[in-house]
């Protein structure tokens, strides 16, 4: 058995893909005429904001809660999140019947903690710092035996967002270069392991925001970087990359560029207008990278995987405002 | 022949099905459980957002402009539309090689009208009222030999609009309701038409803005009414019911109800938010209807055409601070 020390590989995504494939959707292909013109290469964009919950995280959560012998399960799983892993968590363990509890940071979006709530699961409110979060989860772990399913660095978690790669690899054939966005490193660090095992002519890109650009910087250096305080409206995007996903992305040599928050808004109003798909600022992060590093993408294709879809329509008026 | 007086039958919606088929998408029915439980029905939705020029008005518009014989096409068509048929009538003409003129009134959503540019169309700008836009159309039908296309009483128009319901009757089986917008009531008399013909057992209902609810009154009073003030945010619904329309929609008993913007909004914002696409308040007003006369659709089966998606994001704060 893996420990969460381990890092997956390609066996664990294909064991991830049958374990969650009666739950998890397998999400659209999008394509769209206008964006490719503007971006002068081929784009296929994986729906992962048609997921369930919202976003990819639904595919890791869910592998590590139906990974659990009922032992494990009985006790429920605990997470720290700001967001759509938490939602996804809770939807996960809802269905398997178990308990949940998440650790929110103090300022997380309000909507995408109404989520959490809505899915059942038990709130811990904590300081916004990784220190207070991990802390915190530690805590509810001693109180009450549930199993830590972290967001990005369990390797369960790993393997399953990589599921979203294969089934892009799958539905298009020959493609040159995948897009992920980039935060704690789990989709990015699954998306390298998927194309690396199915698909090895397919160079893995990954977009990370200038102001949360700690992967892109510990990449230039060599060595993770663990101080970094992220400013960025990329919401799901401002943890540090994780130590066996940075060790991930190395190994599999994913390139890593950076796009600021006024391209990131600038591709989600297009891709909004051109595609009518509702992508949250952590998504679009794929597109304007795409956007402004043309020479790497022109003439290819190209996979762009669209993380997630969960907006909080409340602060729209001040993301258009800027 | 028929003329721009007649009205169109069934075998007409079956004809335009074939003369678009090369060039419109079929685009899918999207579902939500979310929305089902809110609702206390099954929706089915026809997302014509997902049309091409992002709404169903791309069916009739090339319905039109195929069906015109070669001296015909040669002179162009002409229009006036305050946004989706003047785009869908450009992209039309541009996909068929002929000149497209377009009459916009002044003050109609700068986004819209920015799509029509796009599509190669010529525009003439008019004052904000039917008879300033019938004018300016038939100036240009004299000056140019145009075709005139009108965006809702044309049969070949009306036609088209009925495939999107065509369409979903095949799709879906057995639906007990189907419910469409209604502003000239080119879509709402042509899915009336495919209901009767494809599916009798299905009831129509056309959803109409409480602001611009002259359909609505004028069924009650059983006459059509000439004169009305509209104030509503649903822009593409402030015309008044067309003469042919309002006769299809007497003669096959289509029930209207109305929803105010409020509630439009609210139904907007939920859609975006469970289903991450985004639908116009001209769409929206459909499933508002649905949540507001939930004793009509109480455990049916229900179609809902979404209109389109061309939201104009600029002016989405002013729309969300209401």
């Amino acid at each position: 058995m893996k420990t969460p020390a381990d890092l997956p590989d390609s066996q664990d995504i294909l064991a991830a893909a049958a374990r969650i494939a009666p739950y998890a959707h397998v999400t659209p292909v999008l394509r769209s005429r206008g964006i490719d013109a503007l971006a002068g290469c081929e784009l296929h964009f994986k729906a992962e904001h048609l997921q369930r919950a919202g976003a990819f995280k639904f595919r890791g959560a869910c592998n590590a809660v139906i990974s659990l012998d009922e032992a494990q399960a009985s006790a429920g799983v605990v997470t720290h999140s700001s967001g759509n892993h938490g939602a996804a968590l809770a939807l996960a363990a809802r269905l398997r019947g178990i308990p949940c509890h998440v650790i929110v940071p103090e300022g997380a979006v309000r909507s995408k903690v109404a989520a959490i709530e809505a899915y059942g699961a038990t709130l811990h409110s904590c300081a916004p710092n990784i220190a207070a979060r991990e802390a915190a989860c530690a805590q509810v772990q001693r109180d009450t035996g549930a199993e830590l399913v972290h967001p990005y660095t369990d390797p369960r978690v790993i393997a399953g967002q990589g599921t979203a790669a294969m089934e892009l690899l799958n539905a298009v054939q020959d493609l040159d270069l995948l897009v992920a966005p980039v935060g704690g490193g789990g989709l990015s660090s699954g998306t390298a392991l998927a194309a690396a095992a199915f698909a090895p002519q397919c160079r893995v890109i990954g977009a990370e925001p200038s102001g949360a650009s700690d992967t892109y910087d510990s990449l230039q250096r060599g060595e993770r970087i663990a101080r970094f305080v992220p400013d960025t409206i990329c919401d799901g995007l401002r943890t540090l990359v994780g130590e066996p996903n940075f060790a991930l992305l190395r190994r599999l040599r994913v390139q890593v560029v950076t796009a600021d928050d006024d391209a990131t808004v600038a591709a989600m109003r297009l891709f909004w207008q051109r595609a009518k798909q509702l992508i949250e600022p952590s998504s679009a992060v794929a597109l304007a990278a795409v956007l402004a590093h043309r020479e790497i993408f022109a003439g290819r294709r190209v996979g762009v995987i669209l993380s997630g879809g969960n907006v909080d329509l409340d602060a729209l008026p001040a993301l258009f405002a800027r």
